[in-house]
């Protein structure tokens, strides 16, 4: 015997903009067996008693029955009518949020890393995306090139050339989707090629290490000194990854010499350099150092990317590889993403033509100009003694704090509690720990670009009142 | 002895929006040492007297000295002055194009994979852009969530349950850079947690099953018949990669009995299916089938893209997995690329908010639909006898010719030497060559989303004529 729809315990909510009558009859159906109001084994009502029961056409219904049977939801066999299939319907699974719990964000975050997202030119950027969709030809929307859009690479090239000094070719610029992703790229191209070993610098980051290390490549770090990363560790090595322009975290740039160095070591033993260029453009007090892959493109490989200079959710970067490097990577790049967004590509294509791009990075260096200045005008005020180091160039400081604030976990600790988020600099050394000579000392890698000058001078202050 | 300016060949363009008269000088005379024109060892003149040649303050030669000192490129030594860096410049590298020709393209191309690029909505698209970015709040612009912004994820979540019938938490999709990429991402996972080999279909695309087989797992194609791909293959299995709802590239949906074994198997054993909706949407004789997911979302690991949709260059896809999984791969997603692109994530949301998404749907599988019918008739017309399966839904079908027109070789050369490009089913088999007992007969994939219908009767004209 069959029930009246009303006990089948159904609720018909027609959506107009999903597919009409027959769609949100299935809808319907199929949300009630889901949550077992609909239990296994339930016969439905014939397709001509509920088409009469709900006002609808037989036809639309049978569609919506037939609909379900292939989707196995429901079974029709000759003669016991059409019942809800014979499965279990495993109960609602929980979700936890695999992200780490936003409660407790600091109130202040001096954690470098981050450009000012506040100025990002959304105005100028739409300008561009109107131009860009305009012109764009239809198969620009299509797969593309795996190394990108050639007006994208042309317009780099020009700007890569004009600004930093980088010996480029259009054909040899692979767009990426930022540093990490062309490490990634670049690591297991040259493991294919028979690298085991990556010598990397003293103080970086730990995630590109890692990234790196699960490419197959062991990570050795150089020695490094006051005048940065010394190049006679070399020796024995066959590729490294360098920050030469703005040492990351310390902000030293190479010396010349080293430079040179650096470049001769490449070249004597075939070996390959790494070019993280990731803030080159930013230099307060002279113009930027120009990048090392000018004095070798066949021996330097050099990445740079929008995520200081506009913003990091953009992924958007690039990768100019050597010659002998070339068709493995954009054959790699092929394999594995088949490009990037190319909407994307046309935008920043327009932005740079326009010269958006060089009126942002002015823009930019005034303002974080003058945070760096009220940065280090509040560590002087409220930590006497402090050394600051690092503040030609790029988007943080290194502070080192006289001994008295130490030791640094009790520091970290008050810090911590007061609201303030700071980065040791012990974070970012190859072996952790501090110095040696200077266990006790507080060493903070202070990042400044994100936050006006009144909140870096608050932040500053409610660090000194904690400690 | 100082040379005079002139004769140091050197070109002095000052680029205004390159940073001044400084900047130019440092690019010309670093131009002039990268390509030789000043030669290792060359004294320059001193910064004095070239300012004065020049007409420039004393200090800014001296600062575009310095900084190409900086950069290597000129040395300064004490009672020496300054000269060209002593290393050798390297010759112009050359630089081949390493893309494929592009001279021969074909006139017309019934190569299957994409959709109307021409029908992609430009305006709608551009207005969700412009809602996007004036609504984004700044933390939209840096590193996010690597599952992708929460908003897209909330409006996949609605869409898919309406239009797919699939099981959607927000928190379990991750947004992907399309199908290739998910696939990527899940064999690496599934491989880190020891699985070893991939069933798959039949037939598909050596792509995916490269992709698979580069995270370290094995293929093993399942038998396939007319109903599709046989489930009894899977015994002895852990995954298996599938596209039940419309099989590419033959056409097939799996018929609601083998849904039910392949979910029941998966129960069974504890196995994963992976599957690929990579045109679901698209159905023209009656509503799409609900995705395999649905019937069991612990088992099935889902994906879908608007590769097909609205366009591949956009490189937006989705994966939703079980929860088990869920963890292993945001945290890889993590590491392997800090998330997609943010700002395309916030236009494609208000996209699928704003109801323009299941518009551009419904007017794609409109113009589809004609396109299809013109395609069935012109094979009609043109190679009476074809069989033509695979026509219910997609953007492809499979024509299988009468054994006049082999063998397949000589018919794909005359074809392609009368300017027509089209994809033999044989290259979709898992295993090389033609069905077995239709060794002579041609069959082809043939896909005519891209094409207006008057291109599509002229390429399948053209393709008769040639045979």
């Amino acid at each position: 015997m069959e029930k009246p729809w009303a006990t089948l315990g159904i609720d018909l909510h027609l959506q107009p903009a999903g597919g009409g009558v027959r769609r949100g009859l299935t809808v319907a159906l199929r949300d009630a067996v889901r949550t077992g109001r609909l239990a296994p084994g339930t016969r439905l009502p014939s397709s001509r008693s509920l088409a009469t029961d709900l006002g609808l056409a037989r036809n639309t219904v049978a569609g919506a029955y037939a609909d379900l049977v292939a989707e196995g939801w429901l079974t029709a066999r000759q003669g016991s009518g059409t019942r809800v299939a014979d499965r279990p319907v495993p109960p609602p699974a929980r979700h936890p949020d695999p992200t780490p719990s936003r409660t407790g964000r600091p109130a202040y975050s001096l954690i470098p890393g981050s450009p000012d997202l506040a100025s990002f030119p959304r105005t100028q950027w739409l300008k561009a995306a109107r131009r860009a969709l305009a012109a764009a030809p239809n198969d620009a929307l299509g797969y593309g090139d795996p190394r990108g859009r050639a007006e994208l690479r042309t317009a780099l090239a020009g700007y890569l050339a004009r600004a930093r000094g980088v010996r480029t070719d259009p054909d040899r610029i692979v767009v990426s989707a930022g540093f990490a992703h062309a490490l990634r790229l670049l690591s297991q191209v040259l493991h294919a090629r028979g690298l085991r070993t990556l010598a990397v610098e003293s103080y970086g980051l730990d995630v590109h290490w890692s990234l790196a290390e699960r490419a197959g490549l062991r990570t050795r770090p150089l020695p490094f000194d006051a005048s940065g990363t010394d190049p006679d560790g070399l020796a024995g090595e066959r590729a490294v990854l360098l920050t030469p322009s703005h040492q990351f975290p310390m902000g030293v740039t190479l010396r010349p010499e080293r430079r040179a160095a650096v470049v001769d070591w490449a070249r004597r033993t075939g070996g390959l350099i790494l070019e993280d260029d990731y803030d080159g453009e930013f230099r307060y007090d002279r113009q930027p150092v120009g990048a090392l892959q000018g004095l070798d493109p066949e021996r330097v490989a050099y990445t740079g990317s929008v995520s200081k200079s506009l913003a990091p959710g953009l992924r958007l970067g690039w990768l100019m590889v050597p010659e002998w490097l070339a068709e493995d990577v954009v054959r790699r790049k092929r394999t594995i993403d088949l490009g990037h967004p190319s909407v994307d590509q046309a935008v920043f294509a327009r932005f740079l033509e326009r010269g958006d791009y060089d009126r942002q990075l002015r823009r930019c260096q005034r303002a974080y100009r003058e945070r760096r200045d009220a940065l280090v005008a509040a560590l002087a005020e409220h930590f006497p003694g402090a050394e600051v180091s690092g503040i030609a160039a790029g988007l943080h400081v290194i502070a080192t704090l006289p001994e008295r604030y130490g030791p640094q976990d009790r520091f970290l600790a008050r810090v911590a509690g007061a609201g303030v988020a700071v980065r040791p600099l012990s974070d970012c050394r190859y072996r952790p720990g501090g110095d040696p000579g200077k266990a006790a000392a507080v060493r903070l890698v202070v990042g400044y670009a994100h936050l006006s000058p009144g909140r870096i001078r608050e932040g500053v202050r409610l660090m000194a009142e904690a400690v």
